[in-house]
């Protein structure tokens, strides 16, 4: 049970009545199934304009949004080079091992970031037939660690990419996130890519995912992939209707940015309390702080969130679309109510 | 764009009201993520306590229950025995190969109906290194040609598989029209199972699927393979609250027995119009009709509805729990209209 | 314990004495593993010669040579049309399945042979996401039941499948008796053919077979597959030197010719005794006869040979390249001894 | 061209006489196929008895030992732990990932050598549906780098394995060297394994490799996950053959004992020259040296041998069971002839 606004994840959050509102509006009367209905062809229309995509398909969680999109840029033998801190790797249960075969090539890094000099370093083997092949670069927009790829850091990211012959895939759970941050567009994002993901669900929408594919030539297996891989819903408008939803009226944006804002106000609160680290730049909706091991035992009994780093004591606290300033400072409070004198 | 009722699945239609309003009662607040919320725990206890079964887990769509759920019964050398007709061989552009490394033995059947003498017809090679093993036996009810086995054929194909050492899988993505049909309990098909699935989608709900695991024994893997097999949602309240607005107040049944009684209703109206010639025996909400090759090309240009068979000019027609009598005398009127008369 | 000469597989005699020889020669000091060897690279281009192939590799087994040719063949979603006999639908325990993901789409054929007719039987649902995609037909040339298509029939399927955008894979575990029946060469039967294999093993060899890809667009992949697939031997050469030896004064030509005129003249022996009945045109070194129940099992006390089908108690006779013609009269001589007398 | 006795691998060798000797008797007539031989009958219980194995099986390569002997520890979610350097890791071009679908969760190990500790930190997450299980820890004894281990350290992961639920599975490609290292028995390796493998082809043989089983009770699928995996031959004597070469007259132990012996002779010879840094200990038949950048040029134009490490000049060396006291003498002369004077 969950006793106040939980710092847990975004994904505590229940969806925005926008997108109440356009599901209900999409309950009206028989559409065809798999896509071929009104409410999708209007959500792929502007997904594609926003992110100036060749396509953009709906589908019905991140980790399936990840599988697609990748299965879309691999042969078996390829690889994929990762952060070790990626979503893919850590929290997909090996997906992306046991459904495209693939091996993931991971480096640690302790901002969550790749850089060309990190990629390089996994490089090796290319044209020998006992090692994976490199072949995608795959980065969360934003990290796992809740920080941002500047908009030079991704056109450097694109660039070698290029370079190399390796394609570059985004995984962007929460890109919205990080054009909040950026004040970018979505097309800024993209246009470093060959495959995205974009998030609704920890966004405000009830459980919806797209996959953009920016080039026609990536896209000609996908319908196939994606049915193959499960996420072809049959009652698709309601998948795409969410989107319709958060798109329309800049929603999806004002959701980040609160979001975003919120997180911000509560590092600020807390930031110079004693024994309260910030470990990482606050760059999005998560703060990464250290406490002291007895308060967080001492807040969990109040409140929800998770320990991200046992080790270091470092617990990831998160807001999201509908945390009010009241839950951060009410929040803060009792952060500073049990930070340890020394 | 579908300009009147739609006969051609009943995936066309959108969602109950009921499905609906438990939609927005579940939208109040946070929740654990991931099923480890009250909605999921609810629906949870509710479907284990109709069927009889061990637990219950939710998931996006059929073809993601259906091969999870085989995913429990499985070795990688196994092979499942089906109907060449059922969803897992047809319609699921070879997930089950993909996902599962599976082969499925096929049966041809003509009303889409598996029994012990036709099972046993497949089970060769058993012990031989070279031949894949038969492990399941899986079956739809109601079947893709919308007949629906007798209890009194369920248990002998129950029977029949424990003597065999074979599982039994049921995909239920319709189990709700069998129920309907053969004014049983959902239990009364599941104790012949080893793991079901039973489908909300097409009976009102916007997009949610269940599987159910009979005995504790074959469920220790099942949150690890629903996870890695892309089918665990974030925000799985509102997969699970889908189920709590169909099962409340009897509505999952209602609208089963609604679409059963049009697509009897249809059939009534329609099957001694010349040329008009009924393929199925009428035990759920389908219709398999045989019609003038003409008579379907004219009556496609007002109504939807897809053809089955086109060597033998069969359509598929599906009434939904929002297909109303109106509807089943307006088609039935102009499939008189257009009847040949010879 | 097989007691006399085995009737029962060309995989029950040994090697022949120039395979064992090459063997010998292939010892001299050292070499380049994984086949950056001389004789890798004399065996490879030595086939490429004959089969007009651009490329040849080695493998170790049939199963893996299928299991590699096909893997340069198919999308994840794609389907291989064969016949239902087919050693890699019925005889290699769901390798490609497990290992490819992909459905076999299955065609029963009396005779061990597709034709485009059949083939375009199993062609529908192409474009269908909710159907895996047929990609590659793929035959037996010997067939499973010991017929060969002849180069009319060859073109025949060639030429269809080329105008549905198909791949023709064959399956040449026993090409060489093929070869050897029709009259021809190899690459009459190769020109045909997008990816075949070659089979040693049952030809004389240890234990030796080849892909052939017939176009450089489809080798891209295949030093990879190979690998990642479980079939690069480390000592290459020993494999390579097989085909040499086999190569070498055409025994491979040799051991067929032999092979067929020996199921020849035990066909010959037996066909008109009572109660016997060659169910197959003999066109290899295969015989399928049906015997009289009591019989097979008489026989059986002193020679080794496989039931094909107990149904219709047909038995398969195999001659090898080693089967005498006293030891085809011997067992002529026994069948005849043991034919019922009505 | 491999101008003189090459030291880049001891597949580069070729067979030892012993094993050609025992190919030779096993062509004699007629054999039952696919292990249901005399000679896979004796050389399985020969291994039996010396590993005190519940069941041996042989197979192709080292890459489908591996593959086939890890099918049988792991569910589809669970993880192997491995050092990076493991061969699985490194050098099979992602076959566990393709084939079985598993995640390896590797350890970085500057002497390929995991202990309980290194295992005990990729420990995180079991019981979280969202992280691969780990289940197994793969070693390889002798490890990549030349190195073994010690009894007392075999023992301790073994213990240690045990209680933490996890299966110790053995890469055995050079496991006579480790046996000749330590002066013990393959039982004395083998009993702190649940399944190991058993190398040939590297210590003389043409191409043999064997999977050990410990217990019954892990065995039950081995024979179908076998041929499944491409690895079952037909003519499978002639593997099993190869194994009773070896087995017979101690001559495995005596080869590895050889090749051990000359790649301490080669460590002794160069150890001490300048320049020269032997960066492993020799404990294997594996020299881990660091040479002077233009004198493994300088060198490369006489003598094959492989680049280990381009960052740190690290090359490998490795000795055969044929390579002679004069090979290594004229090897270290040629080094000592090119060592940088500074």
């Amino acid at each position: 049970m969950i006793k106040r606004k939980s710092f847990g994840s975004d994904n505590h959050a229940g969806a925005h009545p926008a997108v109440f509102r356009m599901l209900a509006d999409a309950n009206a009367g028989d559409e065809l199934p798999y896509g071929a209905d009104t409410w999708s062809e209007r959500a792929a229309t502007e997904l594609r304009a926003r992110f100036g995509a060749s396509r953009a398909f709906f589908v019905f969680n991140g980790t399936g949004a990840n599988v697609v999109g990748l299965s879309l840029l691999l042969r078996p033998f390829d690889a994929v080079i990762c952060a070790q801190s990626a979503h893919i790797n850590m929290d997909e249960c090996g997906a992306c091992e046991r459904i495209l075969g693939v091996k993931l090539l991971t480096v640690d890094v302790p901002d969550g970031k790749l850089t060309p000099e990190l990629i390089a370093g996994r490089l090796g083997g290319r044209g020998d037939e006992h090692r994976v092949q490199p072949r995608v670069v795959a980065i969360s927009q934003v990290t796992e660690l809740g920080t941002c790829y500047t908009l030079d850091e991704l056109a450097r990211l694109g660039e070698f990419c290029r370079s190399q012959d390796l394609y570059l895939f985004i995984d962007g759970a929460r890109l919205a996130n990080a054009v909040a941050h950026l004040g970018c567009e979505l097309a800024d994002l993209a246009t470093h890519a060959d495959v995205l993901t974009f998030g609704g669900t920890k966004n405000g929408a009830v459980g919806a995912e797209a996959v953009l594919v920016m080039r026609d030539e990536l896209a000609t297996d996908v319908l196939f992939q994606r049915k193959q891989l499960l996420q072809l819903g049959s009652k698709l408008r309601f998948v795409a209707a969410q989107f319709l939803g958060l798109l329309g009226d800049g929603i999806w944006l004002a959701n980040a940015r609160h979001a975003n804002a919120m997180a911000q106000r509560l590092a600020d609160r807390v930031g110079s309390l004693p024994g309260v680290d910030i470990r990482q730049p606050v760059q999005s909706n998560a703060v990464f702080v250290s406490l002291d091991p007895g308060q967080i035992e001492s807040l969990q009994q109040d409140w929800t969130f998770g320990v991200w780093d046992p080790a270091e004591h470092v617990v990831r606290l998160m807001a999201a679309f509908d945390t009010t300033e009241e839950d951060v400072d009410d929040f803060a409070a009792a952060i500073a109510a049990t930070a340890v004198r020394s």
